[in-house]
């Protein structure tokens, strides 16, 4: 069982927007067991659509594409598949009256003739109802394809998905089982972790593939197995990483089918009945934004003082003029006191602080470009260390946020 | 001049990592006129690699991938590009000297045969010297169409691309003009402006192509270009747009080809002379984020309180105890006292402040999932509006953002 994803538009092929939908439908379809050929992006234009279309065509079982069904000109999907199918499109009522239903709820406006086009489907389509948007989903069979198509709005997308594409594919198609695991190491590079590994990447089983994903401090294992028993599969996959444990235990920090890194600290920090807060300065607050844009993080998270000018730190956190004279503000006392100013403001239990120089100048500081001190204080342990990342901005914030969280990590869940 | 970008991975294809690659070569080639056909990410796998190579033989002058050059057993692309080419892979010294150069500054660890495999390059490839890591880039012709291998790693990839790969294609090129700007629109929706603008849209001439881009309260509007002369393309594109201003005016807020709304409010503080500072509880610092990840935002940028918790907003924002009991923690009042208490922490000129409930759950105040207020104080006014947003937390942050930046930029930049 194989598949092909397709999103079209131009915005995508002159890199205007990131295709995240492509990556959701993969991770959907890989999890019930569909192998996905390729993504292929394409433009709004019919000539490379219907190319693609006959590429397709018995090559793959199924073609997932999104985009295209907005209610403007630039939209072509679905006068391509009439096309294609020799269909054409009739209007549907009960789309109408949804299409009237939104307006009068969300929209000051009346429904206009572009809102109507909306209704109109190929009369051979089996309709994915869309209650959250005007643009339907729709599935269409020719020969041993099976051509699925559904809105670019990623949210509506999302929904179709899980609602109807994937119990639809489970009741057409017979699926084998796919597995993956992803084991998290932070710490070694990907060349040291293979050589240390490569008597145990040999002995794997010719139906289980290693994959190497690095990236900035950390880099993560994946284990892909294709049967026919998942529990069995499972077991094989676990026995495999946990072979692993006394050659680079270690650097191990769980596995991403977990919950992400971010969520198993909150989960650590909630068992020890402890609360969180940060103290920002190099960071900006994004350590504080990845804590809650997990729900139910108000159990843990209290709060962060972001301390981007240096006299905030004075005046909010409380860290003495003396202290920044004589360290300098990217400084391991700097960064401790920040962390304490943030437990006094917050009457958090544990706190973590950061502040650095990311670049591209050096700052008033004169530390080094990619200089960052990142302190955490628990109720049972302060830690302070100083890190030298690099000349790059955007690098230097993503590691030292890599850098905070394997940090307390390993201070909270190990 | 045609182009297809191929990125190689299972990890694409399986959803667990987003292809940003793809975008950020889209956006380069498109900037320099180079027409990107499609978009096509792949396995590593051999015969899939031999496939697209065939397919895009002759179709288009120019294939640009990346991915499957690390070190380890994984990475296949080099193989395959010997394969192709009917060539061979040769040790190139000057690469193994950079490789153990690398190692004895940044790598704990001493250079083993996986390293010294990244050494080994096709006899027949143009090299693009990699300085930031260990696999090289490499441009090989094979009849009318040339064939560019980078490496997956983000940072390694632009560096080869904005150093190697762009002025090479200028060189070996005649490149057509392509020109694209973007408008955004805040307020209206797709079908709305659509209807609004159909005479406009209508009379566009046959070069020049519309296409609307919506997302969460803001619909972009791109005009893509095409001919000989930029300035003439620009002069056109500019004098179209121009037309939109009578029609659209109020919902215009700047070009998307100029910088992000959050840079445009940086530069509007700068010029005005006011420094700003936020204080977040349901944003919970995704707005700190936003502003700092811009070099250059110590220029405006104080600091930020996230009283994620309620009592935060009593102990560090002196929001009063009364008035959280009168109003509830999601109402104006709340808002604006905290908008204040971040003005009186940070002696900040401007403050935005955001409270609110983004679901799953209804939160200790009772306001109904979705339901925002955001206060901005800056010295000529005091400004708070309270917005239902709608049931989906990760929605209710993107909505919340875009409206709180719509604000601003309102505020200060009109």
């Amino acid at each position: 069982m194989r598949a092909d994803i397709i999103t079209i538009g131009d915005e995508i092929l002159i890199g205007q927007i990131v295709d995240t939908n492509a990556a959701f439908l993969g991770k959907a379809l890989n999890k019930i067991g569909v192998e996905v050929r390729q993504i292929r992006s394409i433009s709004d234009d019919k000539t490379a659509i219907l190319e693609v279309f006959s590429e397709a065509q018995n090559n793959v079982d199924l073609v997932v594409m999104t985009g295209g069904l907005g209610p403007t000109k630039d939209d072509i999907t679905k006068h391509t598949l009439c096309q294609y199918f020799d269909d054409s499109l009739v209007f549907c009522p009960e789309v109408m009256t949804h299409i009237e239903m939104l307006f009068s709820k969300y929209v000051k406006a009346p429904v206009n003739d572009l809102n109507r086009s909306q209704a109109m489907l190929p009369s051979t389509c089996k309709q994915f109802f869309n209650h959250h948007g005007t643009a339907m989903g729709m599935w269409m069979r020719k020969e041993n394809t099976v051509f699925v198509s559904l809105p670019g709005v990623p949210f509506e997308m999302k929904y179709l998905v899980g609602e109807y594409l994937i119990p639809e594919i489970k009741k057409t198609f017979s699926l084998p089982v796919l597995v993956n695991k992803t084991m998290m190491t932070y710490g070694l590079g990907e060349s040291i972790i293979a050589e240390k590994i490569s008597d145990w990447e040999h002995a794997l089983p010719p139906h289980i593939k290693l994959a190497y994903l690095p990236n900035l401090g950390r880099v993560r294992l994946r284990l892909s197995a294709k049967g026919s028993n998942q529990v069995k599969l499972l077991n094989e996959i676990d026995l495999l990483f946990n072979a692993l444990y006394p050659i680079i235990g270690e650097n191990i920090k769980g596995f991403e089918s977990e919950e992400p890194i971010e969520q198993q600290i909150g989960n650590a920090l909630i068992s020890k009945g402890y609360t969180l807060a940060t103290g920002e300065s190099c960071t900006g607050g994004t350590l504080a934004s990845l804590f809650t844009k997990n729900a139910g993080a108000s159990a843990y998270f209290k709060g962060s003082v972001v301390s981007y000018a240096t006299e905030i730190k004075q005046t909010v956190l409380g860290v003495s003029k003396d202290l920044l004279a004589k360290h300098t503000v990217v400084s391991e006392p700097v960064a401790l006191a920040m962390a304490k100013g943030v437990l006094q403001q917050t009457a958090a239990d544990v706190a973590v602080a950061t502040t650095g120089n990311f670049g591209p100048t050096k700052g008033e500081a004169d530390a080094e470009i990619g200089t960052v001190c990142i302190a955490i204080i628990t109720p049972k342990q302060e830690f302070v260390e100083t890190f030298c990342f690099g000349k790059h901005r955007e690098r230097n914030l993503q590691k030292t946020i890599n850098k905070a969280l394997e940090l307390l990590h390993g201070i909270l869940v190990r």
